[in-house]
């Protein structure tokens, strides 16, 4: 079932101390370029880099027997958030790793006390790899995106931006599984009705717009460099977005490439790609005109040997 | 005559509203990295995207004949900082900049309204054509840090950092003309007497660290990637230095590279070279150890292309 406004304010009492209360930064370059005031909510200066550490921290948090640890699979964002969110309250966090993940994302999982269990990379060795990690530990399953804990976590950072943030017209933040978008709808809509709430995602990773349109699950085309969108939409996640997101908003490679170098050169901060998507989508869509419009940056972790090649173009 | 902290707090009141109070951020990684608890003072994030904007337009907002425009001579972020400056008083700003400066710094003067005079590559050709733009136009030449106005808008950083944390056992400011951390020593000195102020200097520029154990200023030996930190001490800054400041700290061009990568990697924000000189400094200096340290990150300006070669390595 869905979380609702109450859960995801219990979630913010229960992370209040273990998670940063993140920056709000504008920038007057940006609000010139987007012929709107934009306020955007720092993701990327969360606990391990980035939003998942909310919804990862919430779930860890409200386990019973948490003794038994927990596991995930994962190649991005939230196996370090879990690993992190466990060794917070002294737990073991089991994180299966497909073989062809980057360094620094096992670098990540590992920094934060993860255990990392390698399998082939395909969607099918990851399920059957971690199904074996949890009969053999007996750690619970915390998904990424499709569960209650985890969807209420992640609205904990809309929940903040609201409160300090006035007025504002509407918030954008990207969707891959949906886990932020879903909380961010439920927060913003229980709490600001008249503030609308929009999705951005990659063209070349549509999957959540063609789902938005068609009205079930479409499966993913993922081949963008905002590499923390190639998942498609759960069931819960999928509910969220059709309760209270007014519409998915679409961009090209080459806007996000665009907004990523415009972040990195004009407010000065470290975003990967992923973040990149909602501001290509408010500097692009005439609808954000004269508005105020909250941005969530979900995240900074980047391969910078990999991002300097993207921007030296 | 150096300013004392009356006129650092009346800069401050007239800056109010036209300069960004900047965030201070904290960051566990780099606290553990340290052994001590750092306060980073982000003017990476301030107007023109480093601090020189405070001290310029402080000057502006000082002069009485205003309409009679500002010249500076400038191949970094003093001449987009007094263009700005000007923009925002509405007079005309004069900018000589070498032909051999890099197209990211002329743009940015061009950004801000300023116009652009080239000349030679040399310290002579760059004072002779501001004497010759100085005596056609009659404007008022701004200089980059040797100046009253300038060096307490500079402070105005420092106090906004005190105002904003307590219990600083040192900040600390890298040191180039000295423009800022003479701001930094009389603010902080005036302020709170029990907070000791340390300026950092790469190895490789290090005339503010031979000035202080001489007692007299010595000749800039310029070579190193913090590209704002090439100039020699003025008379008032080497004053204020004597004056206020504990020690100059010398980092290696290694742990500069160093700095500047944990920065963008683990706080997230894009600092250039030469702010990376303080973060080394508290990485290295065991004297920070269990200490409670102010950090002014001077700025944010790189090119991008550049910056990706050093990091790339």
């Amino acid at each position: 079932m869905l979380p609702g406004l109450d859960e995801v304010r219990a979630a913010a009492e229960r992370l209040a101390g273990r998670t940063h209360r993140t920056p709000v930064l504008t920038c007057s370059a940006m609000d010139a370029m987007a012929g709107a005031s934009l306020f955007f909510k720092c993701e990327n200066f969360q606990k391990t880099g980035a939003f998942k550490f909310r919804g990862a921290s919430n779930a860890v948090e409200l386990l019973e027997e948490s003794e038994r640890g927990v596991a995930t699979h994962s190649s991005g964002n939230h196996g370090a958030a879990l690993a992190a969110a466990a060794k917070a309250r002294g737990i073991s966090a089991h994180i299966v790793v497909p073989e062809n993940a980057t360094m620094v994302k096992l670098a990540a999982v590992e920094h934060y006390g993860g255990q990392v269990i390698l399998c082939k990379p395909t969607l099918e060795a990851r399920e059957t790899t971690l199904e074996r990690v949890v009969a053999e530990t007996g750690a619970f399953f915390v998904p990424p995106f499709d569960h209650p804990h985890i969807i209420a976590g992640q609205g904990t950072a809309a929940l903040e931006l609201l409160e300090e943030v006035d007025g504002l017209d509407a918030v954008i933040a990207p969707v891959g599984g949906g886990g932020l978008v879903s909380g961010t709808g439920i927060a913003v809509r229980g709490l600001r009705p008249k503030t609308d709430v929009f999705a951005a995602e990659p063209e070349q990773a549509d999957d959540a717009a063609r789902s938005f349109l068609s009205g079930k699950i479409e499966p993913a085309n993922s081949n963008t460099i905002a590499d923390g969108l190639l998942t498609s939409l759960g069931p819960l996640t999928f509910q969220a977005i059709r309760e209270t997101v007014s519409d998915v908003i679409r961009v090209s490679e080459a806007e996000i490439v665009a907004a990523l170098r415009t972040a990195w050169e004009r407010m000065k901060i470290v975003i990967e790609p992923s973040s990149a998507v909602p501001v290509a989508a408010v500097l692009k869509d005439k609808r954000f005109k004269g508005k105020r419009v909250g941005v969530i940056l979900t995240g900074g972790n980047v391969d910078l040997k990999g991002l300097a090649k993207i921007l030296a173009d």
